[in-house]
């Protein structure tokens, strides 16, 4: 470990408009050594996840934005690798983390969970069984007060969080249809996953009618991820008291000027529709039920997803950017480090 | 009653944009004798609401829409003149009913609803006691979860439901601002209903600043009448878990092409808001504990209102096209009956 560096990415500048390669920068580090009561990391896999654009803006929101010159923050997988507190954590344990866009790092007991390895493969606690699988858990059944058997519309519905969506709303024994970007990533959704149909927004001449065409019935519960067009056309076929978790607007994170807003907003008074907003981390009180069913699910073969994996911390930045593309096909993630280092 | 003409409004043609008088036409028909168990009623005073102009577009929605040629409808207050039915009406009795627009009808009980003129002049039953004032009572309470104490903005607070609303949650001992289209609405709101603070919207250059000015700590429910930059500006003040009760967007109404919708939506994800459209008709189970409430407020002196009644069954148009150009000070009515007629 002695003439072992540590890697990092730090905020060079923030982003106008899409982010570039050049608006972050790697570093080199000494790798820490643990004082007191600490444990040594070694990350594995990294997380990149749209909200992330918005802490590159410097305003109020939930969380503070991050600062230009320090190392970026998010999720991240690692393995303890020397440890000052063997009660909690052992060497060659698994931890979920948020210190990710580094390799190595030393830390408290606190912000650290240890993860179990047999309920699934440790990268997908920061997809499937993680933040992005929670956010469509907590979305759908919480926020959206979903019943078995809606009529459930899922955007970017082949992501992180879509992917997990439609598939929790099929288990709950809903119709389901999702939008996504490809006819790979539409095949995948229907064949793969087994959903009811799915949109190719790309090549819909018109989405409203796309939408129309796949909800005679209209739709109970429309899980947003993308905004813009989107949410046009799912307000145009709400069924009446209709939910609208609001989970992402990806349309909208880079944009340089307002963008306009759903001219027909005005359709959820008729309607009496719900629009709710909300973040994760306020909710991860359902965490224990949410693995519990997880589990379940994938034990009975009911939970599928993907991943698109880029090697090295320094793709990190490419694969951030990535995700506003559409590049990553399920959870986005970078390896930045060997599967055990102990 | 034997030379007695009933005179009604009718729809004439769709109105495009702004309506204008020559949408509507005059008729004049015969005074119909009631059947079996009907009862006979002149109509006294007739409503004009915003929701009206959605019913003169040819379109699905919650109500059907008003069809070329015929009568209008819509709410109003009449006296029993005959009676067929005198265990349930008797001649004299006032009653509310849906069948505004012209000026004597006949019908079956059903529809009608004897009221208490002890309560408030007959009149307020289309108003502060009324369709309105129930409005903004389910739209605070209902919708928007109102907490004692909270922090309250209100659009539209001068007109039929805004200013229900601002004594309500006054009432409720929270911290209320309006908004109304002229400095003499605004000292209405402040120095008689006893509110906060106003805001003349016509004057603020930039009502996000100025609602900023209004509500340092920002607002915990915003009640919805407007639409527009007033949404956007409400938006931009919400505090984290604020509601957004949708209870009209007279912005929009008239509107011929899709107006842009709030661009700053994507708000509703980081500060966790919801917005909540509703139509008063599906929270009629409240109107017992409303009346009991509003009288016991308007005994008090803590429940006050303005009316602007204009005169004559041939100025409905007239009156209904100056809600758009906020011509009303309150409850817009037409008097178009003699006080009794019995």
């Amino acid at each position: 470990m002695s003439n072992q560096k540590n890697r990092e990415i730090r905020l060079k500048r923030r982003p106008v408009g899409v982010p570039k390669t050049d608006d972050f920068e790697l570093a080199e580090t000494e790798v820490p050594t643990p004082g007191h009561g600490q444990v040594l990391v070694r990350n594995i896999f990294m997380s990149v996840d749209p909200y992330m654009r918005g802490r590159m803006v410097d305003r109020r929101s939930y969380v503070p934005p991050f600062q230009i010159g320090e190392v970026l923050s998010g999720g991240a997988i690692g393995q303890v690798v020397a440890s000052n507190n063997n009660k909690e954590f052992k060497a060659g344990d698994y931890v979920s983390n948020g210190l990710g866009w580094r390799e190595w790092f030393v830390s408290p007991s606190q912000g650290l969970q240890k993860l179990d390895p047999k309920i699934g493969p440790i990268q997908s606690y920061l997809g499937a069984l993680g933040m992005p699988g929670l956010t469509a858990y907590a979305g759908l059944l919480r926020i959206g007060e979903l019943k078995n058997g809606e009529r459930v519309f899922v955007s970017a519905a082949s992501g992180a969080v879509g992917s997990i969506a439609v598939q929790i709303a099929k288990n709950k024994g809903c119709y389901v249809v999702g939008s996504a970007g490809s006819d790979e990533k539409c095949k995948f959704l229907t064949e793969e996953l087994g959903i009811d149909g799915a949109i190719n927004y790309r090549k819909a001449k018109d989405l409203t009618t796309a939408v129309r065409e796949a909800f005679h019935e209209g739709i109970d519960v429309y899980f947003e991820n993308v905004g813009g067009e989107h949410l046009v056309a799912a307000l145009n076929n709400m069924r009446v008291n209709g939910r609208i978790p609001l989970c992402g607007m990806i349309d909208q994170y880079n944009a340089t000027e307002l963008p306009a807003g759903p001219g027909n907003l005005a359709m959820a008074i008729g309607m009496s529709l719900t629009l709710r907003g909300y973040i994760v981390s306020n909710h991860y009180d359902m965490m224990p039920k949410f693995l519990e069913d997880m589990a379940k699910w994938i034990k009975e073969g009911k939970m599928k997803w993907r991943e698109t994996i880029l090697e090295g911390i320094e793709k990190a930045p490419e694969a951030f950017i990535g995700l506003f593309r559409g590049d990553n096909f399920g959870k986005m993630l970078v390896k930045i480090g060997p599967d055990s280092a102990v």
